[in-house]
């Protein structure tokens, strides 16, 4: 799951929710708002959460990841984070998370993109309306 | 220069020449195509040119790589590229030039997109309809 | 757990199953050799492991890693490998763990340096004669 | 050139006159210290100087390198500056340092480390009692 901007943060708690009840562990930028949101619902679901952090200090994690892993890379770390994951969700986000979706089509993840958020067309990109459709689809994506 | 598309290599030629005939180092990824027609630009008008390579080997530059940085990143060099730029010239491209685009945004580089290109909205994002005007517009951001 | 040096694996079974057995999450390089005989020790343990891979394929990971981490950044994961365990136990080793073991230090992570491996001295490195000693002092760093 | 300590920026400053005088261009981590201290040896004679900072500004690198190059990696960058050389001269140095030169052997390139400095025995690594010395044994490696 990929995303910032606070006011998306109820669509990023319900599509790591669902991620979770659907048995897939959530993967983010381990850091605040949307990736805190996400971690959050899906531990609400009783799932698993992986953080991938820019910086180098676990401490910068936010308390819903499970797992913390520290880069130290910076912004290079927005590479792992999607490499790391099978499919993609994008909730919202800036210039960050479309270095992200990017980086998710040039190594052949799937990405779907919930709406309002980046209006992208290409090849493995996918729109969702809702953060249901969103899970939908990136399930679909990994067959 | 960033970019890709051998249907490309002209503009890229182009603009490498227009950029280094303004005094501009001229950085790329530094392998072929694009990378390699905006070097050989560069180096027909008496410029500088840098190569920031994602393998681990200084053999893979092109010939008109004056210098050769290895960085054995893959993919996250790409942050390297264009944040060793002051202002970004996007030409052709396809996911790799779009994670590229948003990591020099990210970092707040401006970026002029060639057409035909990225169809991308943003602020510090301008679109120029030949090499001549991706040049200008590029100068005229770093005032 | 670092390392490498297929003489070492059973030393790194070892330590992989002595942290499991103290609630330790075993993180490594998550490829063969050393890397997977720790995950498998730990794995026996009941314990969980994450493996940070340097290529961009999830696949590459050994059986025993519970959450694969796809970086992408080639040897550059060596500074994640250690910069995402609160300390760092070395087991046999080549350059890519004598990397390993500075980039820790550089990090501030304390080391344990399992015998026979490299001879090194400094603040914040400990040498270990047994896996039980090394799993002693690397938990004696974390008090 | 690698390296760090103040009480070695002489020495380091002797290195990059020497390396330039030979025809070398110089590649350092950018910063101050015995890394400007190079970049300035090698200007005084007349060579050509590279940078490649671990940061996401250009402005931080010290002003004697011709060309920048802004990773924004961090410490990941240390892989970087040695891949990107010939041989290697390390010249005093902290862990950052060792990380480097088990880097540089990791891909194969020569180190040369000027004494005092870190105590390692290797293959392909070779100890240098004067700056003369080590650009002499650093050429020499590469025929």
């Amino acid at each position: 799951m990929i995303g910032s901007g606070a006011e998306h943060e109820r669509s990023a708690e319900e599509v790591g929710r669902l991620l979770a009840e659907r048995g897939c562990t959530v993967v983010t930028g381990g850091l605040g708002e949307v990736m805190a949101a996400a971690a959050r619902g899906a531990k609400a679901a009783g799932g698993t959460t992986i953080g991938i952090l820019p910086g180098e200090r676990a401490e910068h994690a936010n308390e819903w990841v499970d797992h913390v892993v520290v880069t130290g890379i910076g912004h290079a770390r927005n590479l792992a984070v999607v490499a790391s994951g099978a499919a993609v969700v994008a909730v919202g986000g800036s210039w960050g998370t479309l270095a992200e979706i990017a980086f998710a089509r040039r190594l052949g993840r799937p990405v779907v993109i919930l709406q309002p958020g980046w209006k992208l067309e290409g090849d493995g990109i996918a729109h969702a309306a809702s953060p249901e459709e969103a899970v939908e689809l990136a399930l679909a994506d990994l067959g």
